[in-house]
């Protein structure tokens, strides 16, 4: 299995760490029972070599080629292949997620660290831009101007709960810092530390392997919030990636707007996904409908930041209703933490009590002393939905919200008084399709992917995938944290006037010899 | 002259604004005369309708495609030329600044919106993504996955004093927003109002006979800050572009940041802007460099954000340390404003009182009642200048600082513990650049533009110019105020996932009706 058991302590800079700070366990969800071993917050000392080790490290990373990095993304990728049977028996017992999707997960994973090595191999996603100098033009001659995306710097990256591989350790973050050429200081998620410690030390064996410098990766453990707070405010960090909570996100997105230097902050705090089914949609295929969005909802126990939790559908819904509230009633998941759960079925009782919505559908509870959650769906009225602006919180987990509407022309005022959210699905007929374009032109300012007869969750990885949207979504509309557009969040443009050759990128030298796409003269080509 | 004179007023939505709220003039700077007529600060109403306005422009300026847009761009260019004299005779009489400058700062300010049409023109700016079907792939298919950049929505920009033109109301921060397709509400400038009345009333023209919304610009007036606060407050309002003082533009990044929805503000604040000179290149042409430094650093009356303030240069340097005192002591020039010239003697005063550093030349006042700014020259020695953190601070206007090196390696260390700035600059042989390679390392991560035997003053509007750099020189490092990449401030990634054609922008379509780049399956082209 390649893996050789775990110990407990920080990675820091291409060491093992050694302090022994405030010690916490894994839980297994399913069962409650505490995993072995312990493992230990890192200290402050141990926080300082590793930002010391990635500053070190930046200056490095700054001169690899596009071709150095892919290999060392290639190399991540192949070490966490080697221990992937140990990495997904880990991951299932911390998370209670099930196998098959791990093993899932693993793949996207290391196909991530791949997509990423394949953009920086080829190269031209620096956006060389080459203005050639004029020395004869009137009244001022011109020079030599020429730019690229060069790397911001040390990135901390946090990981999430609810992707422990694919959004964790060597996740999205991770794999877009590397690949724009930034040293990467993750915190790992006290949810997983087995996880985080075997994916950690892969990560770590890669850098070693490629015999560059430690510093450019370092992990460290926590169960709580100091050393991430710490972390964020540390002057050699120059951008942080988050995944998680709304409450987590914008408490780290004021650390780093509060900073003497303040940096960006690239936190996605999940969403409800409003999704709209149109009436010609729900006449022709209800009970399609119905499981659809019970296999969207329920997915991962609800514990997707894609979940679609406002179902937007016409007032006479019967049969769709029905079939959705047959589907649910049995659906109990382990959840991924016992915190998680409890948070859950707090939400749902909340919204039970406070009488807003009718509760549409719930499963049983089985009583068992694991993280359970019940599937639960709750519905309304339009009017009493706009009325009360907390039915557009999250609750995260297995529950979404119908929306019954009367016609569909009140869909585009409910919809231009949503917030941001990460995603907007509509499910119509091509003639219901026909009839919403102001619909659509309105969900375009509020998210930033609009599916069409699909489900949001599942998001795939590639290069046209944007997973963000405005504010409460994400902090940062601008970008995404899926897909390799996500790279451009840890590069900014330099720009190099009159520069001697050898002293440029090699993207920017004369002749072009690392053929990437460049502009030149305002012309886009390879020449 | 094409203009018919001004009347004070506030340009709200395509309507001109009516409310008196508080009054101010414009001031001659060169006499101190105050200049009629009165102008009025904007009322709550009146932002309440240009927000509203914007807001419904918005929708309509999502829709226009890249031709309407540079249509736009080109009627404003063409309206600003019909007016030119009269702007530039104005802006003289509210700046100080001479004619010559200003007429060329005119051809400038038309030339980039000329150089924003073209680009939307063409299109492919948006980064159009494409990553097709793939039904059958397993386990699971691939949906249709298509991006691109869409405008962020309303626009707050504030105008700058130390560019009337370019970089005010018509200037770069206006013309990306709309080449972007964005909405503009400006606050002009208080020191030029005359200059910004002229100037909306151009754009306005434009807006009408292009028959677009009203609302796709707003000009206000305010002689403080209230109008400038309530602006970047205002939930339609989506970013801020601002070229500025530190402590305004950190003033509106706290207010971005502390909205209930923060939003993204793109402030530029000015830099000292390092320069180093080389032994070898301080040997051959001492005069020359000491002539070029003068040139640069005076230019504009030393009211450029790319103003060279920080000057290291080797001990032995008394040829050019004499011609540079010969060549200022006469220098003094009509500031843009009373205060800034005032805060300018201020700054100067309290350098020559700290001592840390030792004057070298000071031009004689004219003891006018204008505004006018001394040249003045200090200098100190490097250890001296690492020991006190206020000497890499700007003082705004004709100054510089000589910062006297011992040994060339030296200059590593001095570099890295340097903040952010826009530029840094390189005199030297090309043997002194050989050996430069890591202080050119060092200084790319604390700028945006790098120059090689040349002056950062003059900044280049093209493709490749990066005007922008780490905090505190910029908000955000990863942008550009000039040139084209400053259209990307304000544009961010929408994903559409199995839409059909009809429903998406034009240049997603199947088949490439738009004719742009776009990426392919990972693949650039037209196809």
């Amino acid at each position: 299995m390649g893996f050789e058991g775990l110990n407990g302590l920080s990675w820091i800079a291409g060491r093992q760490g050694v302090a022994r700070g405030k010690g916490f366990r894994g839980v297994d969800p399913a069962t409650g029972d505490e995993l072995e071993p312990e493992f230990f917050a890192a200290t402050k000392e141990e926080l300082e070599a590793a930002a010391k080790g990635a500053e070190e490290a930046a200056a490095v990373m700054a001169r690899m080629s596009g071709k150095e990095r892919g290999a060392l993304l290639r190399a991540i990728a192949e070490e966490l292949t080697a221990v992937g049977e140990a990495l997904v028996e880990r991951a299932h017992r911390e998370t209670g997620l099930p196998l098959p999707r791990l093993q899932g997960e693993l793949g996207r994973t290391t196909g991530q660290l791949k997509l990423f090595a394949e953009v920086v191999e080829e190269g031209s996603w620096v956006d060389a831009r080459i203005d050639e100098a004029m020395p004869e033009r009137k009244p001022l001659p011109r020079a030599d101007i020429r730019s690229m995306l060069r790397p911001l710097g040390p990135v901390a990256v946090f990981g999430a709960s609810n992707f422990p591989l694919a959004f964790s350790v060597a996740g999205g973050d991770t794999a877009s810092a590397l690949a724009a050429g930034c040293p990467v200081i993750v915190k790992a998620h006290p949810a997983h530390p087995g996880t985080s410690e075997i994916v950690g030390r892969a990560i770590a064996a890669a850098v070693e392997k490629q015999r560059l410098p430690g510093g450019l990766f370092s992990l460290l453990f926590d169960p709580g919030i100091e050393v991430g707070e710490a972390l964020v405010q540390h002057p050699a960090v120059k951008a942080v990636g988050f995944t998680g909570s709304a409450a987590g996100g914008q408490a780290l997105m004021r650390l780093c707007g509060a900073r003497p230097e303040p940096i960006s902050c690239f936190a996605e705090m999940g969403s409800t996904n409003p999704l709209f089914i149109l009436p010609g949609a729900l006449k022709e295929r209800a009970a399609t409908l119905a499981q659809g969005l019970q296999g969207s909802f329920t997915l991962g126990a609800g514990q997707f930041c894609t979940k679609p939790g406002l179902v937007f559908v016409p007032a006479e819904s019967g049969e769709f209703v029905g079939a959705l509230a047959d589907g649910v009633k049995a659906m109990g998941q382990v959840m991924l933490t016992p915190g998680i759960a409890k948070r859950y079925a707090s939400g749902v009782e909340e919204r039970v009590k406070e009488g807003g919505a009718k509760v549409v559908a719930r499963a049983a509870g089985d009583g068992g002393k694991g993280a359970c959650g019940d599937a639960a769906v709750f519905g309304l009225g339009l009017e009493e939905f706009l009325a009360e602006p907390k039915m557009e919180e999250e609750i995260f987990g297995p529950t979404t919200l119908l929306i019954h509407y009367g016609k569909t022309g009140d869909l585009v005022e409910a919809a231009k008084r949503l917030h941001g959210h990460l995603t907007a699905t509509l499910h119509g007929t091509p003639e219901d399709l026909r009839g919403a374009g102001e619909l659509i032109a309105v969900l375009e300012r509020k998210v930033g992917r609009i599916l069409v007869n699909g489900y949001p969750t599942g998001v795939e990885v590639c290069h046209a995938m944007v997973h963000g949207g405005p504010f409460p979504a994400t902090s940062d509309s601008r970008t995404t944290s899926v897909g390799t557009r996500a790279m451009l969040r840890f590069a900014r443009p330099v720009c190099y006037q009159d520069l001697p050759d050898e002293a440029l990128p090699v993207e920017l030298r004369r002749g072009n010899p690392a053929g990437v796409l460049r502009m030149v003269n305002g012309v886009v080509g390879r020449a």
